[in-house]
């Protein structure tokens, strides 16, 4: 099941200015599947990217990072069924050929072409039948292929991932629009499985690899479902500069920081939809670790309830057997963290504080809350300012059937 | 199920001179179910112990640790049901109200006992039903009690774990037997959630201290069943010294060493039995991990294996998913890790080589190991000359199952 999110429809998600998008069925692991899309981009389009910090990470993962350091992109291609990751050199030699493949379609340099794959590890990628499809993604490419594309790039998703904002800058109108896919082997290090967002808006290169980073931390950065983080995440911000606003070049104006924001927050919506379609999910937990020396402790104790089973299980379990969270605090590795100042909270009860269970707290006002579909955590470490929001699911008997069943 | 692991018979838990355990049902949580364990030990032993590297450690963790430092200790007490952690103040002033009943009982002082509590946390220890019950405890002391103190430790275990070893050391006959309890909420740092082992060597304070950190690396911290390190672990060694032996107070001599092999292997079948039972195990897994530059980083890459949801599953269905143990290594946080020559075994079958799959790798290799219950995964990460094992168990529907009911 999915929680509380379903697939925004065709008409709320607006075209960019300067993007197409095609796909098809090739065929890659399993027939009649579309599991192959390209996406066009504009020449003088921009495009930054943050990726896995997996040292098994994938070949198309390790040929993107060299293709954005060398120039302008135009053509994106992204391939379900294969990750192309734990494949050694005839990996990278596929993952080239995918390139050099799009690029003859799109009459750029392979270079200009940046691969991305999503699926079973260490099985070889058929890359002929990528060769074999990218014809009939071409003749599919439209401006309003967006809810076409973000259906093509799922896996285990149950629902497509989608979002689309609109604002303005210099008096233009600038959209952005994104799609992401993931579902499990999710806790990004640096972006999620795969997330793609573009804008019309122009913004000079250097703030546009500045913005992805900003708003990776405050999106998909901030989302686990089982603590894997994966081989292939990546997560690219294309710009085509064709909404005519001045060239954004100056991190402290307030138009970088609108949209940045606006950014953050498309990226921060699709980030969420992929713990709201978390494998297995029933509940969508936000953590919210305030009060502490700075925001990296605070991710770490956020992840340590995040990626505890018998926190995860007891959330399915609607059970408020809330001592659970207080052992994950304690092993989040802050040696000097004195557990007698921690306060915590489940949405509004306060259910401990003085290093033990609240004297006010009550058993059912917990149980109140844990039947809830979202439910906010709340912990407060008392020894600083800084804060950090982590976003979960709960684990349940359909995340093992998902995962026991995947491949076969 | 239990994997391949069944409790030794009541003659086979040989007695150590100087121990007598006694135990009740003292109805902490639940009626009807033997909870309350009462070891006496005879004046002159020695115990160590290592403990939880959870910071919001239980009071009874806290209240040994003094003990320890102060010297003789001449009775423990076991309670199941509580874990008196995450209690505060009240919870510290119980485990000192359990030890003042115990001393009462047992004509020694209160920092003469050792306390300790298993069960659910951030609820307040009946220290009332600990008083009634001890007297029941005290006229059941029997030498041969093991058996049933193995019972009486039980949580949500579904079989009792216990160990017997007999060596001889300068001509005399010594005993070693020991009990543990643990099924989740297992990774121990320092020890399991509850061990206790006795001798009737004996051996020096400072050796003895020595020898259970020793044990405990070898055994306690060999194991992980989900990763979430309790707050109450505590892995104490007893030598109660009536063997005859002369004290064993050099740790270059020969009889520590084979004392101590002793003591290890004792906690190394308590600890793989911890794991054989693990919640909803079907499957016992050896990670042995080799050609590290230091055990330290060897132990992160067990671990990580060990951890990963998607890795664990995939043992569950025994499906030869084996890519997901490439993502794992490739995630274990080292930062200089070369991909490409890593080489992983399931068993004897070469999977991965070069950064990929091996090429004389046959999926059905992989599909007949992945069906056995006991299975070893080999790494080699061809960086140094350092290895680690790690044990775990697989995940299943019952480990969900066993953990959204537990409480209810």
């Amino acid at each position: 099941m999915t929680v509380n999110y379903s697939t925004p429809s065709r008409e709320n998600l607006y075209p960019v200015a300067g993007v197409r998008l095609g796909i098809t069925e090739a065929g890659i692991r399993k027939l009649n599947r579309r599991d192959l899309l390209l996406i066009e981009l504009a020449p003088g389009s921009r495009a930054a990217g943050v990726f896995t910090s997996n040292r098994f990470c994938a070949a198309p993962v390790i040929l993107c990072r060299e293709h954005l350091r060398s120039g302008d992109i135009r053509a994106l291609v992204v391939n379900t069924g294969i990750a192309n990751a734990g494949t050694g050199a005839p990996g990278m030699a596929a993952a080239q050929a995918s390139c050099e493949a799009a690029a003859r379609l799109m009459g750029c340099s392979a270079r200009q072409v940046l691969p991305f794959s999503t699926g079973v590890i260490m099985e070889p990628l058929p890359v002929e039948r990528i060769e074999a499809g990218l014809p009939a993604c071409r003749s599919d490419l439209r401006p309003d292929g967006w809810f076409d594309a973000a259906h093509a790039i799922m896996t285990t998703d149950t629902v497509a991932k989608a979002a689309s904002r609109r604002l303005d800058i210099d008096g233009r109108k600038v959209t952005i629009t994104g799609i992401a896919k993931g579902a499990g082997m999710i806790k990004p290090n640096m972006a999620t499985m795969l997330g793609f967002v573009a804008t019309d808006a122009c913004v000079a290169r250097p703030l546009l690899a500045q913005m992805v980073r900003e708003a990776a931390d405050h999106s998909f950065n901030c989302v686990t479902v089982d603590g894997d983080t994966s081989t292939n995440d990546s997560f690219i911000l294309i710009a085509t500069g064709q909404a005519g606003n001045a060239e954004i070049a100056d991190a402290s104006a307030a138009s970088y920081g609108r949209l940045r924001d606006a950014v953050t927050a498309v990226a921060a919506e699709l980030a969420q939809a992929i713990v709201r379609d978390g494998e297995g999910a029933t509940k969508f937990i936000t953590i919210v670790v305030e009060g502490g020396s700075d925001r990296t402790e605070c991710k770490q104790v956020g992840y340590a309830i995040a990626h505890s089973p018998l926190v995860k299980t007891a959330f399915f379990a609607s059970d408020p057997n809330l001592g659970r969270i207080l052992g994950a605090i304690g092993n989040a590795g802050i040696g000097d963290l004195d557990v007698a100042r921690i306060r915590l909270w489940l949405d509004e009860v306060l259910v401990a504080a003085d290093g033990g269970r609240h004297p006010g707290y009550r058993e059912e006002d917990g149980a109140r809350v844990m039947k809830q579909p979202e439910i906010t955590v709340r912990v407060d470490l008392a020894r600083g300012a800084a804060s950090a929001s982590t976003w979960t699911c709960d684990f349940s008997y359909d995340y093992v059937k998902i995962n026991a069943d995947y491949r076969s």
